[in-house]
């Protein structure tokens, strides 16, 4: 290894750490906001509802809402550090995916108090709607942000093997499948819908098994 | 250490980095919308409190929540600031615990606004109790966390003694302990409940004696 | 190279890695709030718009005017990243300047905020001559930024050549011609304004070409 | 040096490097919510006031607050920035301080709004004793700081000059000497108060000369 090597490779480190570290900020801002359009309820409301931890208690659309997104930008969060794992280098190309991947993500608050706001009303499958379409399209962001890293190996570190490729290809199918099955379904029953959300949300989330041994 | 061993080392140190990172951006927003919460009196409001400076006193409780709030996620931090010296990687399983827990702290805010609005209403002890519930729930999910972790040493540096691990242990019963006292006080008396959370608060910031020594 | 020398540039390289860090912690803000000042419509507006699909798409001009905003934010981030690769250390001045370039960043939600609301009232060709006014005060401040780094290679690094500081220069230039262009046009027709700096902000996200080469 | 003491070493510095991070997570937060706060008119308010551009025009005081807030925040994170490349490792006491240091920093956007909202009122004296009883004890926190690192070189590196460190003890007296007499100004004119807390924003922020040299 020459210098100017050992310089390039330098250099490329700071590039992808300061990538993540935008990332992670805006992933960060993202997630924390989701609590912060929780609405405390004013004494008023606590009245009319009988009592302040009633008043409380109807807001579960909010929980429920704010639960889901949680746990969705959580497993993004996931995902994004394990696929910068493997990511050796940037370029301009990946830095603009990396910015409209991240783009969906600030739009996750605003769908989740859409979801939270409309869920048992009549319009709740136009909510839940949009809320699921943004969510396949973030999956299908990570589709393409992947397929431009790993395409001929550009971007991908050298003692990455090509079966740790494979797999987050074949892993990355899961999201979008998901994703438009509950598309589909609120169409016809908004809480199908999001249940499957929901659901899929969680089993991201459960303790990995095979995946482990990958090493995604 | 062999080539690979260096490769794996560094590999881990990153990715507990970037753990690190995300953790404290949300921390560190959380924290600081705390303050966003205040409210600025309106001319009409302060006209009616006889003079600004009295409307602002008026609103002595949100300054109380708003100091117990910063001092317990300042607590927290450092609290997860110390566990991450002694953690080498992390895991798929550490990163969700890590999650949950974080997603505790993104509530805190908003359990701070509801003590703020309620302190001196009838429904204080509800309102309490919502706030010493999460408090408690989040002294229970480091408990988790450093279980998980610990657990054979899991997660462990190789250099951490074990009477350090045992250490963190202990300290970590404190937490629980006090805010299930509270838990049970606000039940009775909303003031002396949320009294023992701020004591507790303030206790943990006082200059440390004996956990110097163990360093954890 | 010295013990002494050793020192000084690891002393460097922590330099500009906090600055670094500052200003993506504030880019990642500013950019997620873009998001935050997203309306979502009330039960009352979904039904006098004859839907919520129908209310949300009467916001358009609010989802324009986010696209944009995060777009230029996004090409603000990837452009002061290639300064900071270029750049080694930094000074109390390049503090200075960078953080009144930081300032105009945080506004941009504010003036984003302000063209959403006013693009379909006959008040636009104010806010839009507002917001580009501003898009040319960030793009004059990266020329002040370059020039007071650049002189007599002042802050830039041993393995930079000439030729990358010139492509700097040259490349800066694209953006205040553009947005003195969008500023002129806005006073005779807003959206002929508004729809240069669009397209400016599309163009920047481009794929790179010739800009590749020279590895700004 | 040993290996215990290169372990430590490293140990001391990433401790160091999670403290700055967590301080500048705050920091960028805090400075970009003071733009969140300035208000964009509404339509009837752009009309009331003869125009949007006079409506914008007429909120000239949240600008100004906003500009001297966004400086002394500047100011005090560039401060933050220079201490700590002084000091080489943290303790729990100094965690805490710098605690309660962020916590001030966290309460200038409110005290901002303060200001922003009084400084044409009747009020505008106490708005602006808040405000500046605030700087001034944020002032004095970095006073109790750098005496808690620098006494008997608790914290400090070892590269670290006496000189050095009596040179950040002197700078420190210009902030606290200067808000003691805002605060005294203020109570008999709010605007010469603001007016010196203002300059003295500015002149922290022009070219250094001298303290260049004793590179605090």
């Amino acid at each position: 290894m020459t210098n100017t090597d050992f310089n390039a490779d330098s250099e490329n480190a700071k590039d992808t750490g300061r990538t993540e570290a935008f990332s992670d900020g805006v992933i960060a801002i993202a997630i924390t906001l989701l609590a912060f359009n929780l609405h405390v309820p004013t004494a008023e409301e606590a009245e009319a509802a009988g009592g302040l931890l009633r008043a409380l208690a109807g807001n579960w659309t909010s929980y429920l809402a704010f639960f889901t997104s949680f746990m969705i930008i959580l497993i993004i969060w996931v995902n994004h550090h394990r696929l910068f794992k493997l990511i050796r280098r940037t370029d301009h190309n990946l830095l603009i995916i990396n910015g409209l991947l991240l783009m969906g993500i600030t739009l996750l608050p605003f769908a989740t108090i859409l979801v939270a706001d409309y869920l048992t009303r009549p319009e709740a499958s136009s909510a839940i709607a949009v809320y699921t379409a943004l969510s396949l399209i973030l999956a299908l962001m990570f589709q393409v942000f992947w397929r431009y890293a790993a395409h001929k190996r550009r971007l991908i570190g050298a003692n990455v093997t090509d079966e740790a490729i494979r797999a987050v290809y074949r892993q990355f199918w899961i999201g979008p499948a998901g994703y438009t099955l509950a598309l589909v379904l609120s169409l016809f029953n908004a809480y199908l819908g999001f249940g499957v959300i929901l659901l899929l949300a969680i089993w991201f989330a459960l303790p990995s098994r095979r995946s482990e041994n990958v090493k995604v």
